[in-house]
């Protein structure tokens, strides 16, 4: 099964970002593109029964299949991207790191209110990023309609955080 | 025609990232699914006579169509990311920015040698990151078999620092 499959591709790197953290580098995903096109049409299913009219896409791995997906389901693809970078207004978020602060922003004009939102990103880890990203969906006026992940570090306990959002958290491999 | 297709999407933000520059927004291509699927099916076009193994995309926007478009060619996908990104072992490449340099990385694994890799960006500017996404594919032993672009900004003069590393430079606007 998909899961399985991607278990045995995705790669553990050991000490990064920093000592003792394993990272679960998925650029090997990224080289079989069969694969790809099985995690789009996953998703794609799981989605197949909720009121989707937007996928956003969270940089920069959120963009990979945020934006095939959204393709896929032929609906439009917004990117939250880091301070600085969109570059018509914005609205913003900020929220804690274990060291200092990071904002992420929305183009203002991104989806009409009352747009139903699924917000996608490769990996769910304490879910701070996702968090924001929901706040900024809400302050446009739109719904968190579900999230989706290639891979949720259910460890860390994200998903809990996103369930006064949307109870709809959709993920291919946990770990 | 596509490229008028795209000039009437393609939103100009004026004095973005700084005063006087006019930025090419490619947000609102985003939105429209049914473009974003005659972008990816314009460049399958124009690569077709190409010998290409792997597309490499550069951190972010370069991710958008360059995943699409390795899926699309039923071939693998590379990312080419800002330093630190990348978890396992990597080569780096060095440029200058206006003020100060940004440096790009790719996993040292990425690829086989003589492997033919198509670089994709969403938009050709001066041509700094490029040239430097060009070093690095060759410094792993791979050939520069084109490079792929939304947008050209041909007035910036990027495309003939290219030349050196492919004569093959598509583009679907120019301005």
């Amino acid at each position: 099964m998909l899961e399985q499959k991607l278990k045995e591709v995705i790669r553990d790197v050991p000490d990064f970002p920093q000592p003792g953290i394993i990272f679960k580098d998925i650029t090997p995903i990224l080289k079989d593109a069969h694969l790809c096109t099985e995690i789009v049409e996953a998703f794609a299913e799981q989605v197949k029964d909720l009121k989707i009219d937007v996928v956003a896409g969270i940089e920069s791995r959120g963009f990979l299949f945020g934006l095939m997906l959204a393709n896929k389901l032929n609906i439009p693809f917004v990117p939250i991207r880091k301070q600085g970078k969109l570059p018509a207004k914005t609205i913003s978020e900020s929220y804690k790191l274990e060291y200092g602060q990071a904002t992420i922003e929305i183009h203002d004009d991104a989806f009409a209110e009352g747009t139903h939102v699924l917000i996608h990103d490769d990996l769910l880890a304490t879910g701070g990023t996702v968090v924001a990203a929901s706040k900024l969906i809400e302050k446009l006026g739109g719904k968190v309609a579900g999230f989706s992940f290639v891979i949720n570090l259910e460890f860390l306990k994200g998903e809990g955080r996103l369930h006064r959002f949307s109870e709809n958290v959709i993920s291919l491999v946990k770990y």
